[in-house]
């Protein structure tokens, strides 16, 4: 049984696989180099090969065809070489000056089309909106759980963002608290009783410089302290905590603006690797005051260097003023 | 002019370029690859080629040579795409709900050799030697400025571990803050009124299985929370906040150990991008009490994802117990 233990060092936790380890072999990196571990082009996201993966949780399919089968258009399983369970209760352990708990949770795996090589970037509106209604109704099977305190919806493009399999996929990690570095939000409200996200609506909309787009349901902008080149954030009008709770309108409306957003991020930066992450409210806690859910596009382009790995600063060579009016004169020549 | 932006989201601080901005054909990312921005063969970093680097702030020097000249073993420059400079005063600027500071601080490059292609796992115990006297050299010169708060030695070696040149080198940051994610150590002491790493040290000696190997100045371990696979911790046994009060026999010490544990770490793991950072105390703020300097060596077998990046929760498939066994094994087989 894996376990999450404390980093006294810098306060947040870890998760640590104690049964088995991958050997220096099976790590996919050299010292300049990186490549996917399925080199023999046997891919188990793919049609077919549903035999390869876990028993599905969901799925979206045509035409009657029987779970685990071919047939599907999205297909939710269970990440298998994740230490997380959703079993028994939390049971944090004292080790004199350590601390750890149990990997109480569950780490589930979108895929998010049967075709290989068919990208998030190169989905139709209707496609996109298909996944996020996949990934709503996910976090809301989840939320329900009272032993989950927060639910981290990620997805990793590439090599370079951390994916192990090239094959389209998203991923949705519940777990049993709040990560400390999304604690700002909380403590935020906790000293003027205002959302921190709809304060930050507010004066982008003031400035202008960092915003990229405007519409009905969402702001997109390039947030003032970016930690990454291009880094760009999509936060919906409505204050709402939790993602779970998206509206139909705002889900046709985000499914919108990310066809045309990511279309011209990959141009314009070409074909970067990219992380998506959905930053929601606690679950379970009483403690959501002040949190406003929204989504984070994250290119990239440079590899963490020990410094920030250190210290947490990170160095930004793009300031989000110059990378917003680059993406807002591309998405204006856009059909939206 | 740089400046350090408040991340609202996360408490800590980023470097935005405020000037000029990478174009993106300027980085040396695509979706799953990567490569060093000179590629044509040319390296401002060897001997001949100074003219292609800032003036030089220090450096060893055999036959008279005059600074800025071959004829050097070691020297250290000002990185030169940095914006840190330490002029002036820190201007903190509050703008609304925003804060940011001037880039107050100093950041400088050490070229370890002359001779590109020799790295700092490839030198002598006495070539190590000299390169931790220089680092502790520019670190205690850096620590007299009463601006500087917190100084950050680092290393990037290979790509994989955010290195922008191949030729062996190494970096200090001087800032004009104490980062937000090294606040444990002084955290824990507010709590306990004791020094972390000594209980560290107590404690492991107690266990005994994330050990390495202990001598007369230092223990080498793999930490409790390894966020890395394979992290390596080494501690001087010595209760010091200050790298820069490191000792002579020390520095004599710690260059035998990294000349044993880096040869075996880079031939166990298969030659791997890894990071060295010096963690040390707060300077100038009479907050010391129970920081203990340490040096942490970080191989880079995994790209972060978006979970990492978005909750700061790391997934490590490596228990540290089992690290600590296979480096434990190899390490008694060195002469030492």
């Amino acid at each position: 049984m894996p376990e999450l233990r404390q980093d006294l060092v810098r306060g947040n936790w870890v998760l640590i696989a104690t049964d088995t380890a991958l050997k220096p072999r099976d790590f996919p990196m050299h010292k300049n180099g990186v490549k996917f571990s399925s080199t023999n082009n046997f891919c188990p996201f793919c049609e077919g090969n549903e035999a390869y993966t876990t028993s599905e949780l969901a799925s979206l399919r045509e035409n009657g065809s029987l779970p685990d089968s071919p047939g599907w258009l999205i297909r939710t399983i269970t990440n298998k070489y994740s230490g997380f369970r959703l079993e028994g209760e939390l049971r944090i352990i004292e080790d004199r000056i350590y601390q750890s708990c149990n990997g109480l949770g569950q780490h589930e795996v979108i895929i998010e089309t049967p075709e290989h090589g068919v990208e998030f970037h190169h989905f139709s509106r209707e496609k996109i909106g298909t996944v996020l209604q996949m990934l709503k109704e996910r976090y809301n099977v989840l939320a329900r759980d009272e032993r989950v305190k927060y639910i981290q919806i990620y997805k990793n493009r590439g090599l370079l963002a951390g994916a192990s399999l090239e094959h389209s996929h998203s991923q949705i990690l519940a777990l049993p608290m709040l990560p400390n570095s999304l604690r700002g939000i909380g403590d935020y409200y906790g000293k003027n009783r205002r959302c921190l996200l709809c304060d930050v609506l507010e004066e982008e909309k003031k400035e202008g410089k960092r915003i990229i787009k405007e519409e009905e349901n969402f702001v997109v902008l390039c947030p003032y302290a970016s930690r990454f080149p291009y880094e760009t954030w999509i936060i919906p009008r409505r204050h709402n905590a939790h993602f779970g709770d998206i509206s139909q309108g705002e889900l046709i409306s985000l499914s919108s603006i990310l066809f045309a957003f990511l279309r011209v991020m990959v141009a314009y930066l070409n074909d970067p690797a990219y992380n998506m992450v959905i930053i929601s409210a606690p679950l379970n806690t009483g403690d959501a005051a002040g949190y406003h859910w929204y989504l984070e596009i994250i290119p990239r382009l440079l590899i963490n260097s020990g410094v920030e790995i250190t210290t947490g600063i990170y160095m930004n060579p793009v300031a989000p003023e110059i990378a917003a009016h680059m993406f807002r004169e591309r998405m204006s020549k856009e059909p939206f």
